[in-house]
Parts: C-alpha cells; structure tokens; sequence
C-alpha cells in the first residue's frame, strides 16, 4: 500500500479546520490513508517571528473573508469563533493520548473538536471542554482529563511539534504526500493532481 | 462590458510573476480584460510588519521549491533570481509612465521586465537595465530613464501602492474580480470557477 499522507495541523487554524473536512475524501480517492499530526503552531510562528494571519492588520480582513468563502465553495459549517486564537494545548495532548491506543478514536476525537470550534464556534481551550469531547468521542472523559497534566502526554505534543519545525512546516495545515510539502487549504487541489499524475 | 479584473503585483514578487504568465488567458476565456497595476510591496510590509517569504526560516524554503513547483506545473519559464528581493521603484515608475499613454505597451514592459528577472534571473534593479527595457518594448529609452526621477511618475507608484494598503491588498498577486479579493497565484483556478459560476 502507498505511504500514508501526513496532515499538520493546529487546532485553532481555520484553514486546517477547513481542510479537515477534505483531506481525507481526496486521499481515499487515492488508495490512501491519513495520519493526523496535530502540533503547536504558535510554536514555529514564535520560531518564525510571525503572528497570526488575522492579526495582521491588512491581511486579517482577508483571511475572515477567505476562510468563510471556502467554507461556502465545499459547504462546509463555518463560524470565526468569537475567542480567536486560542490555546490549543489541551485538545493537542488529548489526542495524541487516543492516538496511543486508537488512532481512529483520535481523528474521531479532533473532528469533534475541530467542529466544536469552528461549526458551532465553542470555545475549545479549558481542559474540561476539551474532556467533554473526549467523552463524546467515546473515551473516557476523567481519564482524559487527567492526561492532559501529565508529562508524557505533554512530550507527546512538544515532541511532535519540534518536527514540525525541524520538518519545515512553516503553517497550518501542512501535508506531506510522499515526501513532498504542500501548505495551505487552498492546496488540497494540488496534492489530488499531484497524486493522479504521480508529481512533476 | 464586464468590469476588468485587477491585478496588483510587485515586480519582485515570484508568485506575482507566475501569476502573469497566466491571469491574461484566463480571464479572456470568460471575455474579461486585466488591468495590471504594479505596486510597492515593501510598503504593505512595512505597514503590516512583514517581511519576505523567502526571508523568513521555514517559509523561506518551503516557498522557493514552490516556486519552482509551479512553474514546472504550468510550463512557465522560471529561475530564482541571485539577487533577491530588489527594489522595484524604477520599474513601477516606467510603467506607469508607459500607461498613461498606452496601457498595451506598458504590459509588454511589465512582461519583458518580470521575465528578464523571472526567467533569465537578470536583476532588474538599476535604472539604465530598466529603461533597456523599455526600450525593448518599444519605448523611447532615454526618456524612459530620466523618467524615473520625475516628481511626477514617482506619485503615480506612489498612489497605486498607497491604494493597495486602503483595499487592503496584503500580497502579491493580489486581484479583484468585481470587488471580490483574491491573494496568491495559487488563487487562479478558484478566480476561474468564480466567473464561472458568477460567484458562491
């Protein structure tokens, strides 16, 4: 079987939410799987020196323009969740806690969580919030809630998003289709075409 | 008529030029026109505190194998310039001094000049390879450099980039399609489905 897709994302990106309810459809398309990396973007962006797209002052406006005009082209839920960014810590460690045991559970996991945000615009940074997802997911929710304190559960999340960084993930999301990068939700069309042709 | 799409672009900016290759054609499939109007980049950011892609550690490389990615895609010309960014002062400056009188051949200026750079990776920084360029379009060379210290032609660059930071153009390319915004060469295959679908 082909290699995996890996899919970078952070939990308070729009365009890695809006992607979220694509890439998987086009790798299948394909005969392949995706492995979901969830990592720290504020990480590389403090790596980088940048902020966050919407706030910059003339970039903002377009990306909560951008980000809605996707949603409305793949008619997929959309709200700007009032509290943006957000601290995505809890939902990061949580999953790579399922993803021990059961990576579907996982991806379950942070669609929940990912549509919690930016379907019904819910804020997802409190641990208990992000618990309560992990209930609904079909974990259970205590046990949940008390990884999101431990340390080896931390490293997970630290440790996945240093190879972010180290790989060149320079935003969210960030795939890698046989080894070769792409960035961007606007790019999911190039990595379909990249997979039919075999690249260029 | 419908309207002209707009197409802001700094003479420095690789996606900028992979756009020029391609949003003329377009845009005539769906009977448009495309008004090409050079800007200043260095000022949005300025403005927005930015700075270059290429610049910046993990976009830098991320963004130069793109580059090149697309340009194999679409069979466009490309080499990444020695010296990058330039300033872009004298060529914005010509043309829009060609454009007052004739906007065609201010766009064959624009053409000759993005691919002297783009392509044959010749700067085009200094004001005597610029008027040379002019020249090849058919303009008057030395009335073409002196041009470029003119009071005059340097208020219309001037303008047009303080009109990109008010409609908020944070990139180039950036276009508009009937009011509607668009940033990125990678943008051109959605500004093709909006105009053929009229917009979502």
């Amino acid at each position: 079987m082909a290699a995996a897709i890996e899919y970078f994302f952070d939990f308070s990106s729009p365009y890695g939410y809006l992607a979220s309810h694509r890439i998987d459809d086009i790798a299948a398309k394909h005969g392949r799987e995706v492995v979901w990396r969830p990592f720290l973007l504020g990480k590389v962006f403090e790596f980088n020196g940048q902020r966050p797209l919407t706030s910059q002052p003339l970039k903002g406006e377009y990306a909560i323009h951008d980000f809605a005009r996707i949603a409305r082209l793949y008619d997929i839920p959309w709200t700007m969740p009032e509290k943006f960014p957000i601290a995505t810590q809890a939902a990061g460690r949580v999953f790579y806690w399922l993803n021990e045991s059961d990576p579907g559970q996982a991806k379950t996991f942070a669609k929940l969580a990912y549509n919690t945000y930016f379907a019904d615009g819910i804020t997802i940074q409190a641990k208990d919030v992000v618990a309560g997802i992990a209930g609904k997911a079909g974990a259970d929710e205590a046990a949940a809630l008390a990884v999101i304190d431990e340390d080896r559960v931390k490293l997970l999340l630290l440790d996945a998003s240093d190879e972010a960084i180290e790989r060149n993930v320079c935003g969210s999301p960030f795939f890698f289709v046989d080894g070769e990068p792409f960035w961007g939700a606007d790019r999911i069309e190039m990595i379909d075409q990249w997979l039919s042709t075999g690249g260029w």
